[in-house]
């Protein structure tokens, strides 16, 4: 995956010193590349049944869109509180410091759905992971999580252990 | 249009009361819709040279990013400050109570690039005015602006005067 590595860039000391921040911009900047990125997040899920892609606010909104166009579903937006505007669901989960929530519009996902949840990356995995547990607490199933980059020393993928983890570059 | 009215909810008193907010997310939700959507946003401009679409955050992420993927052109994210990782070009401008404030990479566009700019929705038109000029304060030339849904009453296409501007679904 050394043709996406090379459109994302290093941001050292963002959002705060010590972080290097892994910034998506010139992948989604070049259609090239971002074609081949859509591809590969979507090529292991090709053989299942999907029915929908849920997007974490805001840089999932770009490529949970994108890959639910490629499969032919719908897109499903997960956002910060107060944002959307009709009834949710609501999940709260902890920061390092702090705490945060996410929510989905009630009539958003059923029983009936599989979700693929799609995200640009993950690094200790608590966004995505509260994200699979509202999902689940709908009654919807998860086929899995796919994310463009992965930060693996943060062990993001430990908290969706039960779940299906695709990611395309490894930092 | 009723095609897309008819997944296009309408939420009294969102954000405040005497409001009434369009909500997207039933016209997001169904694949046959969405690509609707995206192919009308598309079709007046597939005649002209375009280099990249701009879209802001965050729902105009979702119809930004698909409409440059159905036209084979790079994604440009314009966000509220703080947001984006690199350098920065940033626009302020007047909201009806107090100010807010764009900003786009120093690097996502230059003097070659001839923009469309989209979003969901145009209300009083203060967001897209500002992203045009921030847009063209960087050199790039502006092809049109394309949105969803137009608030009529609003007359934010005034505010985008010496554009051309593309709406599908008008209240």
């Amino acid at each position: 995956m050394e043709r996406l590595k090379a459109k994302i860039r290093d941001i050292p000391d963002f959002p705060k010193p010590g972080i290097i921040f892994r910034d998506i911009s010139p992948l989604v900047r070049d259609p090239a590349t971002l074609r081949f990125a859509i591809h590969e997040l979507v090529h292991p899920f090709l053989g299942e049944r999907l029915t929908v892609v849920v997007g974490m606010e805001a840089r999932g909104f770009i490529f949970g869109s994108l890959v639910a166009w490629e499969l032919g579903i719908g897109f499903v937006p997960m956002r910060k509180p107060g944002k959307l505007p009709f009834d949710v669901h609501r999940v709260s989960y902890d920061l390092e410091y702090g705490s945060a929530a996410l929510e989905v519009h009630i009539d958003a996902l059923t029983d009936q759905d599989r979700v693929l949840l799609v995200d640009d990356l993950i690094a200790t995995g608590g966004t995505a992971a509260a994200s699979c547990a509202l999902i689940e607490k709908v009654g919807a199933e998860i086929a899995g999580c796919a994310f463009v980059v992965e930060l693996d020393d943060l062990k993001g993928r430990q908290k969706l252990e039960k779940h299906r983890v695709h990611a395309l570059v490894h930092y």
